[in-house]
C-alpha cells in the first residue's frame, strides 16, 4: 500500500517548524520546536527533542503511513545529510552535525536534507508556481538571498552539494562588505537587510526630505511602508534594489536558460515596487535571444507554509 | 552487433571538418569541406555537399557500421537540431536551418546537433581531462568565449537549448562594447580578439616602451610572443585578462559548484601566462567554502581534433 504522508521540517534560528503533509500539500498536523534553549554542545539534545516532536505528530496519522522526512535547514547539504557552519544555529555553528543519520536512527524513517532555499525551490515545483516546469531558478529574498536552481526537472546540487549560492554572486565589484567576508555580493544589496542598509547609506549622503528620516534602526518594512505612502526616496530604494537584481538575473539566464525566475521570501511583499524595476532591468540587460522570453514571477507558495511544504516534498 | 563508429562534424566559417571516429577516439577517416562557396540561399546546397562528403568517408568503413552523426556548429541547438543566426555562416545568418533533419533525411542516420562549445565539453568528458567527472564547466577561449556546463554527468541545455552562454556574462558593468550589442561581456575581454583589444587600448593610453608598439593590427599571438620575450606590458595584458576570467569563474562556481573549470581554445596556448593569474584571482574571489577546492585546468583535448571528437561523442 502506498504511504500517504511525508513530514516536512523547517529548521530556523528562532524556531523549527514541523508539518505532516499529504500529497495534495495539505498540512494535517503541525508542531513547533523552540530553538532558544540549544547551546553549542546540544546537537544531540536538539535531535532528541526534534524527534520526540516528530514522533508525537506522526502518531496522529500513524507512523506506518509516513513515507519519509524532508528537512530544510540553513547550510543543509543534500549529499552528506549534514548541516555545517550555520551562523544562526549555535549547535552547528563551528562544526558539521549529522542531521539525516541522527533523525533516521531515532525514528527509523528515511531522511533527506537540503538547504532552505533549495527546499523552497522543490516546494515551488511540487505545489507552487513552478508546477510542470523543468527549468527554473528560485530566488529567496529574506534576511539573506538564497537560491535553488532546477534544471531538467532536478535540483542542481553540483559536485559538493553546495550549488546555487547566487546570493554570493558579485553584483557590484568592490562594493559593500558582505557577511561572507567578501565585497559586493548580491545579498549585501537585495536582502531585507541590504534594503535597510541602502536606506541608511542614502539618508547619510542625501539631505532630501523623506518619511524615513528620523526612524531609528530602519528596516525593509519601514522602507516598504514609506514607499506605499508615495515617499520618493523609499520608491527609489526599491528601484535601485530591483535594478541590481534584474542585472544579476540577466547573468543567471546565460547560465541555465530557465523558463522562469521565481521570487520568494519576505521582501517580495513589496510586490510591484520591486518586481517592476527587476523586470525592466532584466529586459534591458539580458542577451537578445532571451528578451521577452523568461518569466520573472512571484512565488505561488504561501509564505508561512512554504518551508514545511518544500521540505516535505523532498521526501516523496 | 554493436556499431563501431560515429561521425563527428565540426561546422566552421572557413571550412567544415568531418571525421569517422572509433569509441577509443581514433579518427580513422577525415574530410574537409570548403565553406567559401555557400551564399545566403545555399543552405540546401551546403547540406547536399556535406552529405556527399560524409557518405564518401563513411563508405571507407561501411555505412552500416556507423551508429550516428554528431554535429557541432556555432549557435547549434540541441533541442531543435537547427542552426540559427550564426554570423559567420551566410546561409544561416538570418534564419534557422534544419541541420539534423536535413542530414538525417539525406543519409538515413540519426543526427544530434549542439553548439561548438558544448561539443568541446562533451569531447572533454568522453576523451579528455574531464573523464569520470560529473560536474564541470568547459570554457572555450577562441575568437569568442564559449562554454559548456556539465552537471550530474549531463550537458546543461536549459529550457530552450541555449544554456551556457557564459561568454556573455557581464564581466565589467558598463564596460567595452561586445559583438552582441551590450557592454562589458566576458567575451569582449577574454577572447583572442579581447586580448588584442586590450593591447591596442593600453598602447594608446600608455607611453611606456614595449615590443608591441609599432606592430600593426596586433593579435593575441603578438601579445603572447612579446610576453614570452619578457615584455612587461604583454605580461600585464595576460595578467589583466586572467584576473577578469578568475573573477568571473568565482561567480560561475556559486552557480553549479563544479569539480573543475577546464579551459580550452587557442588563447590557452599562453599557458601559465594566463592560467596563473586566473587561478590567483579565482582563489582571491571565490566564496570560502570553495577555496582550494575547485580545479582550474587546461583541456586534455588535442586542439586540432577536439571539435570533431566532441561532435562524434554526441552520437554515442
Amino acid at each position: 500500500m502506498d504511504k500517504r504522508y511525508t513530514i516536512g521540517v523547517d529548521i530556523g534560528g528562532q524556531s523549527s517548524k514541523i508539518g505532516v503533509v499529504t500529497e495534495d500539500a495539505e498540512i494535517v498536523a503541525r508542531g513547533v520546536l523552540d530553538m532558544k534553549g540549544f547551546g553549542p554542545d546540544d546537537a544531540s539534545l536538539f535531535l532528541d527533542s526534534l524527534c520526540e516532536e516528530i514522533s508525537a505528530l506522526a502518531a496522529s496519522v500513524g507512523l506506518e503511513e509516513v513515507k519519509g522526512i524532508g528537512v530544510g535547514a540553513p547550510n543543509g547539504n543534500y549529499y552528506t545529510g549534514t548541516i555545517e557552519f550555520a551562523p544562526n544555529l549555535p549547535w552547528a555553528k563551528d562544526k558539521a552535525v549529522h542531521l539525516s543519520d541522527g533523525i533516521s536512527r531515532r525514528l527509523g524513517l528515511p531522511v533527506t536534507v537540503t538547504n532552505d532555499a533549495n527546499a523552497a525551490a522543490i516546494g515551488e515545483m511540487t505545489y507552487g508556481a513552478a508546477k510542470g516546469m523543468q527549468d527554473f531558478i528560485e530566488i529567496t529574498l529574506g534576511t539573506g538571498v538564497g537560491s535553488g536552481i532546477v534544471t531538467g526537472g532536478k535540483l542542481l546540487y553540483g559536485h559538493d552539494g553546495f550549488a546555487g549560492e547566487l546570493g554570493h554572486v558579485i553584483a557590484v565589484r568592490g562594493g559593500r562588505k558582505c557577511g561572507c567576508g567578501r565585497n559586493g555580493c548580491l545579498e549585501a544589496y537585495a536582502s531585507a537587510t541590504g534594503v535597510a542598509r541602502t536606506a541608511r547609506e542614502w539618508l547619510e549622503d542625501d539631505t532630501r526630505e523623506t518619511i524615513l528620516r528620523g526612524i531609528e534602526n530602519i528596516t525593509s518594512k519601514d522602507v516598504y511602508d514609506a514607499a506605499v505612502k508615495g515617499d520618493p526616496t523609499a520608491i527609489r530604494i526599491f528601484e535601485y534594489t530591483g535594478r541590481i537584481l534584474g542585472e544579476c538575473f540577466a547573468d543567471f539566464v546565460t547560465f541555465s536558460a530557465p523558463e522562469a525566475i521565481i521570487i520568494f521570501g519576505g521582501l517580495m511583499e513589496a510586490g510591484d515596487l520591486l518586481l517592476n524595476p527587476i523586470r525592466e532591468a532584466f529586459e534591458e540587460n539580458v542577451l537578445a535571444i532571451w528578451k521577452g522570453k523568461v518569466k520573472i514571477m512571484r512565488s505561488g507558495l504561501n509564505a508561512s507554509d512554504a518551508a514545511i511544504l518544500g521540505a516535505s516534498a523532498l521526501a516523496w
